[in-house]
């Protein structure tokens, strides 16, 4: 008994191993095998099509779903919180008080959102090789540009749809993905932030959790509500402790297939440089937050995201300084290249790239500060360089420009120049003033940029001059200026705009070097070491995250944590729990409807859950689905422990986090008046008519006619 | 201004660091300054005396203290459980059910719990130099071990109290602590284990925590509720965040004191091992408690004795492993030495002394195997060799014999023998067993050991031929055995009694050898380092623990916790919170009354609190009180980042974690039906009567005469 025992053990211990819930996964290629052994699921090409379908890409950094045929859209509070952000003001602080349109009539048109549907996605790898056949560095990379401008402008105009060329694998294969693409959205709810972001930063990427962090939009096309048989049906009750359920979201990056060096690089300098500066760039959101309540309304947004961005970095520099992570990645790596190495031909194809890697690291290092401090912060320099950039780039063909200048993206590129959204000019100085202080104490005052932005003032006055002189706070100045065309652009007196004259120049002659020294080496010794990784293991890994769709798998499930164990759920009496522990914590406090409401609510639906499925930041908003596509959370986030999963996996602590179905429709018929909301979603088309009067003996009440989910 | 903020943020610095909330202080040397200077709090002897008299030692190992001028003393139910676990049947299961004595004829008597409260301290160091004077090595040990003997023998007849001879500063002082002894001690009011221990073995020793902790017991002297000036007034709204707080009770041991080569031995030596053991001890209580709900309910006690010390002892040896603990304690060591040999006095006495400890660790791990697995596992060996040892100490002169054998422990020790309490042969042999095979493994077959106890057969039939053929399960037994001497008890043929008298000569013959080779050179060379520390620190830092009673002071306070922050303060929304995200986990199971009686509860009553007080095991029990000395809490536990203290405090994250008197009061009126009891201790004598008969117009209540505290 006992070795038959050890045996059994054994062999579940490696079948865990080998199955471990990891992988952000094209739809092209999902994880049958995986699924099947694991879960014992078999995924249909059906299932994959409708989840797609299903699933929008929020092009400002998020995910969200369709969850009623009328078009409706589900997504985090915090992914559409810069639309709220643009349509508040000070009278109506979305933000602050949350919003709900009972009626299609009072539905609010958003400034400048933009949704992506992906309809279709063709593998156009054979075309790309058969461009630079015959051709090698430079010339190739070129004819590679010149091959994906070509494809995607012809993409753009045969199919209408908006075409964006997707490269998987590190290079080792290209594809174009259209999209169906929304620019008529409207807000229908979101909750009060305070409850969204229940917790506030010191909660933010973390669990247990207490978070109603959704918010609702409606798709429009032709000015009437989307219709789509391609939503998710949704499931108050959730998915159970264990059950297999899926993610489909745009997960924004990972660096998984980054070499070594690189990862030593980021380590060793990305890291601890951006932290420090995202560090002082919050106190510098801070202090000015503390100068009044309208200021704090125009930072918040942007104090989140640095708040955000800080606590991720944190992580997952924690995880780069966790000696396991590292060997673990150096392990990965030595067993890629013994097998290379043991195939004479992988050999001869890619065995230089790992050093080619090194010294385009090492190169970098050389010009790491003038590559990395050479920033004017704020809103106001990144829209003055678009326009003097313009002015250049508009000249050359179409193939050599900056990608974002091409023809089948500059309409992107004018779109969001020409946002309404506001900008504040006395925000903008005060993080321009820091940028520059920054730059003088790192790069010193003889470098020719820092030389070129302070014209012999100090930080503060230099700031003072480009914002209080600039018109470029206005939309209406900058299209003007760019449909004036070049010579206005290069004539015009504009404080910023002359600035961004000066800068131009310089930021060529950095790209310039980068191309030549850097960019070039990185592109063909990471397409060959993803290559090398795809001739050893095929398509069994999925390639790294890079904003396209992927779909994961994982199950619901609590984890080890500090000592004890996590729940895989949470329920609203942990919030409650939460809000009198802290008493006089502002993160803590609840929306007064949540403090007058507590007796209406059932304290014990689930809130948040936690699965191993593997996400990261650009996958808030995915909807989680079960085995039959329906709507069973909200990601909203990872745990603190998921961090490091930028370079790694781990399915004992890395966790996702949603918003949990239950809460959303206890809160919303409780708590927000929003019943008609929560029918539709619900799938509620008709609801039984009371008794008119009220009966004089007992009367069983009228069952519901069809209260059927669609 | 910029200079001058460093200046004051620097003299900060330096002040939080050396004003810690450090420190398990005796009651005769009280951190004054400390607590002037942090807190501006002058400490009285007044304030001193009362709360001293107010504290209660549980002399199986915690804390409790007086809470009504009755003799009522509150304790952790985990405290209490030894003795609620000795008072239960199968039929009547107090540890499940809980217990509430409405009257005092109710209240059922302790089967063999002694309560200690600490009324006399005297300081006999002269004396014991004075008896050392002008001796060396083992003359020097004898010295003073007789005199030792000899000043407690005179201490307890003299003054009739018990005395106990107390080292403080390894040796640096020595001290007679008298005691006022209870005997009579009857169990008043205890919770469902389920509520008290919520959360199992997981939350065991974490916080966020949700545990009614409590065990009433009253003190009876002459059959009489015994009557004192010296309780603590409840607070039943606890104290603020941030306030001011102290715990008075008895940390069991802590080795801060201990020289580098020490902890090394502990971390390299010692934790593995004893980790090891635990681990298969809990896995044979696992087996057998999956056996039977009655096998359950026999291992229960000791199984969460054994879960709760290794998840402590895991907790510290993590922290062993930590480089930065170490590093701290080398380098507190490297200052120490550097004090020591800059004063060539100082040098001359104790230098040596570091190197003496790191002879006497070496020597010691030479003989780790003998002396770590050479023990019998169970009650019944333990009894069988205190029998054995008996016969032969009690013949030897008085300051001769063993500690346990000497006349002024003599009685504790039989008494301790004679208890009543259950000794169950099945879960003995079990224990055994996996004792005897565990020493086979190590030890070998050749060892004389493992030869003379396993005598040829397999551990299983060993042990099963000791258990089964002893009848040292019966008190009467044992007691007649040692009445009827030493002729008798070496003539026995009990199984178990000759086991003993075949394995006391080689437990002697190691003891001989430890008293040579390392015992005598530990015990000079510590009280050579403590006395070391003495002479540099004085009474700035205080003694080790060693279960006599102490004070601690801090701050009720939260901590950042993986990732977020920890509340000063839980509620029992939480509670229920955890309860529903845990569905169908026994742990997280509530008591009956708890589910059915939620709708009676406010459920914001506070619940577990943190502080900063310096802690450790056998401090559970020890009441928590404000700068008024009011009862406003009772320490129960530590949080997972404590657990190093046993080697380093560190005030950042290390917590003690206590029961909100609010819960108790809560609890008790409105699910135990304890409204006497809650009267009792919130010092209410009389209660409004209500109006016999339901008025007819409305009329205002009449208030409580004297709801005042007492």
């Amino acid at each position: 008994m006992k070795h038959l025992k050890l045996i059994v053990a054994a062999i579940l211990v490696v079948f865990a191993f080998s199955l471990a819930d990891e992988g952000m996964w094209t739809f092209d290629n999902p994880p049958k095998k995986q699924l099947k052994d694991k879960y014992g699921f078999d995924i249909t090409q059906e299932w994959l099509d409708h989840v797609r379908l299903s699933s929008v890409r929020f092009n400002d950094g998020g995910s969200g779903s369709f969850v009623s045929s009328n078009g409706l859209v589900m997504t985090n509070h915090h992914v559409g919180a810069g639309q709220l952000q643009k349509m508040s003001t000070p009278e109506k602080d979305y933000i602050k008080t949350g919003f709900y349109a009972k009626t299609s009539a009072e539905e609010v048109k958003c400034v400048d959102l933009e949704l992506n549907v992906l309809t279709e996605m063709e593998n156009v790898t054979d075309k790309v090789i058969g461009a630079i056949a015959g051709k090698s560095g430079g010339e190739a990379m070129k004819a590679r540009r010149a091959m994906l401008a070509q494809l995607q402008q012809e993409s753009n105009e045969k199919s209408g749809m908006r075409s964006d060329i997707v490269t998987l694998y590190n290079g080792a294969e290209y594809w174009i993905y259209r999209y169906k693409k929304f620019t008529d959205v409207r807000l229908v709810m979101a909750p009060e932030k305070q409850i969204a972001f229940y917790g506030g930063d010191p909660d933010n990427f973390t669990f247990p959790r207490y978070d109603v962090d959704m918010c609702f939009f409606r798709v429009y096309e032709n000015d009437k509500p989307y219709n789509t048989p391609h939503f998710l049906k949704w499931k108050t009750t959730g998915a159970a402790d264990g059950e297999l359920v899926f993610t489909s979201g745009h997960p924004g990056s990972t660096n998984r297939q980054q070499t070594y060096a690189q990862i030593e690089y980021s380590r060793d300098y990305q890291y601890p440089a951006r932290l420090a500066t995202i560090k002082r760039t919050i106190g510098v959101l801070k202090q000015f937050s503390a100068l009044g309540e309208e200021q704090r309304r125009r930072a918040d947004g942007m104090l989140f995201g640095y708040e955000n961005t800080q606590k991720a970095m944190t992580g997952e520099y924690q995880g780069l300084l966790e000696k396991n992570l590292m060997a673990k990645k150096q392990n990965d790596e030595k067993e890629l290249l013994n097998r290379i190495n043991a195939n004479p031909e992988l050999k001869a194809k890619y065995a230089w790239a790992w050093d080619s890697v090194s010294t385009a690291m090492e190169r970098t290092k050389s010009k790491f500060k003038e590559l990395t401090y050479r920033g004017l912060g704020g809103a106001l320099g990144g829209r003055a360089l678009t326009i003097a950039r313009y002015a250049i780039e508009s000249k050359k063909p179409n193939g050599e420009r900056m990608p974002q200048f091409q023809d089948a993206m500059v309409k992107m590129t004018l779109d969001n120049l020409y946002s309404p959204a506001p900008v504040y000019p006395d925000l903008e100085e005060a993080l321009m003033t820091d940028r520059f202080q920054e730059a003088l104490d790192i790069l010193g005052a003889n470098d020719p940029w820092v030389m070129a932005v302070l014209d012999g003032k100090t930080p503060a006055d230099a700031a003072k001059m480009y914002v209080s002189g600039t018109k470029l706070a206005d939309p209406a100045f900058r299209k003007a200026l760019i449909e004036a065309g070049e010579k206005e652009i290069s004539a015009s007196t504009d404080p910023m705009i002359v600035l961004a004259r000066k800068i131009v120049p310089l930021g060529d002659e950095m790209r310039a070097w980068q191309d030549k020294n850097v960019s070039g080496l990185i592109a063909m010794a990471s397409e060959a070491t993803g290559k090398a990784r795809f001739a050893a293991y095929g398509k069994e890994l999925p390639p790294d995250a890079n904003f396209t769709l992927r779909l994961s798998y994982g199950q619901v499930k609590g984890y080890p944590m500090n000592g004890t164990i996590a729940p895989s759920m949470t329920t609203m009496y942990g919030l409650y729990d939460r809000a009198h522990s802290f008493a006089n914590h502002k993160d803590f406090e609840l929306p007064q409807r949540f403090k007058d409401g507590v007796n209406k609510l059932t304290l014990s639906t689930p809130m948040n859950l936690v699965t191993t499925n593997d996400i990261i930041g650009g996958n808030s908003g995915s909807p989680v689905v079960n085995a039959k596509a329906e709507l069973v959370g909200l990601i909203f986030d990872g745990n603190i422990e998921s961090l490091p999963g930028r370079f790694l996996y781990s399915e004992e602590k890395n966790r996702a986090v949603a918003v949990h179905p239950g809460v959303m429709i206890e809160t919303m018929r409780k708590l927000y008046d929003a019943n008609v909301l929560a029918d539709e979603i619900e799938g509620i088309t008709a609801k039984p008519e009371p008794p008119k009067e009220t009966p004089v003996a007992p009367v069983k009440p009228v069952k519901p006619v069809s209260k059927k989910k669609k």
